[in-house]
């Protein structure tokens, strides 16, 4: 299996944490966002979407968006129930991240740490703070109320909302509250 | 079971439309959006993140998401794959839907199509042709390979895909191409 992604970026992090987890073998390709390396011809036919992380399985086909890629990764392990209600709980902390936490803790990030929070950015910035803070104080109430976002069991979910969380702080999102 | 949701709102007609197809009985509770019926006490409750659609079980558990809401109901049907690599390629593109067609899609029809395209969202309004014109192009390029998106069979994929899509005119996009 080989997984196309870079280590600096939290959906690509996810997948190296599950496969660490689950100790599975792959190949680590390297594809840097910033170089272009996303929209070659050949990338493109792995995701036309144009987007890290993409897995490529053996017999050549592939995967991509990162919450889907660590569900097929942990299925039929712990990590991810038999159970459909329980699988959909999962699969709603997934949704949540993708649309009201990384657009406001990813980005918030990326613009402070990789290009330096400038100028014609920093309204953008700012405006990431009060959707971050939401998504944190969200996931902090169910935390309070369970040892993982799902319940009792770590599941995929905490992987996915794990990636982004641990390094929120480089977004200047304050993790003590 | 209970349905919270607000039929204007695409993410809902994903439910009305699965539960047609499914003819899944059930109760439907209308939420008025505009008028801040996400945000009382009750509703936090069963959403703390306070958006529509939300499923109440008969036995009070609830479920938000709609992309997750729609997995879970279709659960057990030809809709929703038991192969693990077939359910994440649905998934993948319900990550997509969220991540890559929905906040340009959906949002420029909400300005246009509910506040009317007010001055001071114009540039917002145009800012998101681009993004949706090309998550469209990406559907089109599967769809002229398989007849669903994720191959042979519909799948919850194709109702997600759908909800936005097929009234992504009112947004001024050209379903046309």
């Amino acid at each position: 299996m080989k997984i196309f992604g870079d280590s600096r970026s939290g959906n690509c992090y996810k997948i190296k944490l599950l496969a660490a987890l689950l100790e599975i073998q792959h190949e680590w390709i390297h594809v840097d966002i910033l170089e272009g390396g996303t929209q070659t011809p050949e990338f493109l036919n792995k995701n036309p979407n144009g987007k890290i992380p993409v897995v490529e399985l053996a017999d050549g086909r592939c995967l991509s968006e990162p919450n889907a890629i660590i569900n097929f990764l942990a299925s039929g392990s712990a990590l991810v129930s038999s159970d459909p209600y329980e699988y959909a709980k999962v699969q709603q902390w997934q949704f949540f991240e993708q649309y009201s936490h990384e657009p406001f803790i990813a980005v918030a990030r990326f613009i402070a740490k990789y290009l330096g929070l400038p100028d014609d950015r920093r309204a953008e910035y700012e405006s990431k703070q009060e959707g971050g803070h939401k998504a944190l104080r969200i996931m902090e109430e169910q935390l309070q109320q369970t040892p993982y976002l799902t319940g009792g069991q770590l599941s995929t979910a905490d992987i996915s909302l794990y990636a982004y969380t641990h390094v929120a702080g480089e977004g200047a999102f304050d993790l003590q509250r």
